[in-house]
């Protein structure tokens, strides 16, 4: 059975949610008190609906209470989106999730009530950040504060050679799990398999040492 | 020799960049037009000065060219974004990153030259909605359109099994690359490795077979 979501708040942050909810077959409820927002959205969610989310009696008459996941994308005014997350709380919300401004923000939150605290752009800041950084780094998936997968382009020096000849277990301690050759996915590498410029390889390993093999290109 | 970094628009998204290049041992100019933001600022990066983008001798004289990559992070101020992007790109930056507001707006800015546009809200907001409908996929790698490794909590039915008996490979198409238990990070797993409540699974495969074993729980 689909869940059903409310989003209120509908900046870029608030919009994305509830049109992604909305595009993966769920029942997306959108609440902002500026109509502009409202009409912007009503053809990509489920309803629009233009209230003051710090008016219980409002969010009662919606019924807000019978949400699975409520999510308040409310950002820049930390007055509101506090007033909002206790008014939720107190109407028996069962799963609220809050965009919080920064830290202290968020600490408040998570002390009136909220499950779950969000910090899109100082997440979203990190990852550019390292992206600058790295480039030849496409993506990453931190598994332990010291473990990752990366998603690398193949250093130049290693085109042309076989995994078997490159041993990065032994050389880096870091292990390949897929190789991505133009639009071929080679899940299940082997010793013999050859790497050409311009591939992906998916490798595994201490963060030090995944630094280490893409740093020497 | 590290990479020098100016940040425009210290909102929560340029001020992320910010700390996060200054962190990597980068040297970081951040810049804005309010008092305020450069106050917070001045003590997580090396430099700050207040000063309007949209002022070409302002930016001439904090000689804007020399800096390796220069980012704007003017949210809603679309104008403003825009016409910083132009001056900056007359002035000569080499590398410009800027926070687009919407498809629209990213459109025009990639016309005007900035050389990488990104969507931090609408990019979190795909996120964070992905993670609602499926809380055990705990991140996520797009390796192509339609394969991906995912993260995910071991689904109880799995617990107790070791990798031969639950013969992923080909029950599901997919392999399983790196085993969590606790603290241990296992990166090459083998077949009579066991699975315990807790534990997660890397996994690399098609997105429709990864669904499925992270749906049957
Ligand atoms: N009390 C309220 N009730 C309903 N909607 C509200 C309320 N206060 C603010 N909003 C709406 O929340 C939305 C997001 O607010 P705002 O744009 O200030 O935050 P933001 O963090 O910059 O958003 P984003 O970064 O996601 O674009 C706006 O559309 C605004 O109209
Ligand atoms: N012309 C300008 N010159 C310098 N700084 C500017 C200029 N215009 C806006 N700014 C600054 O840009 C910063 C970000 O702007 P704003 O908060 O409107 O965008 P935002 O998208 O909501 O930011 P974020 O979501 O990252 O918090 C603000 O600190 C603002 O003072
Ligand atoms: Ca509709
Ligand atoms: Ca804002
Ligand atoms: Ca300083
Ligand atoms: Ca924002």
């Amino acid at each position: 059975m689909a869940k059903q979501f409310a989003v209120v708040g509908l900046g870029r942050f608030g919009t994305s949610v509830a049109r992604t909810l909305y595009e993966m077959g769920n029942d997306v409820l959108g609440i902002d008190s500026d109509d502009d927002r409202i009409q912007d959205i009503a053809d990509l969610v489920t309803h629009a609906v233009t209230a003051d989310s710090t008016d219980e009696n409002a969010l009662k008459s919606i019924g807000i209470r019978n949400f699975d996941v409520v999510i308040v994308a409310i950002g820049n005014d930390v007055k509101n989106s506090i007033l909002t997350t206790l008014i939720l709380k107190e109407l028996g919300v069962k799963f609220i999730v809050v965009k919080a401004q920064d830290e202290l923000h968020g600490k408040v939150l998570e002390k009136i009530g909220a499950d779950k605290v969000v910090y899109p752009e100082r997440d979203m800041g990190y990852r550019v950040a390292h992206n600058l950084i790295s480039p030849n780094i496409l993506d990453y998936i931190e598994l332990a504060p010291d473990y990752s997968i990366y998603e690398i382009q193949v250093p130049s020096k290693f085109v042309g050679k076989s995994l078997e000849q490159l041993d990065l277990r032994r050389r880096y301690g870091c292990n390949v799990m897929a190789i991505k050759h133009g639009k071929d996915i080679n899940i299940s590498p082997i010793a013999t398999d050859l790497l050409h410029n311009g591939d992906v390889l998916v490798v595994v390993g201490k963060n030090e040492d995944l630094d280490e093999l893409d740093e020497n290109r």
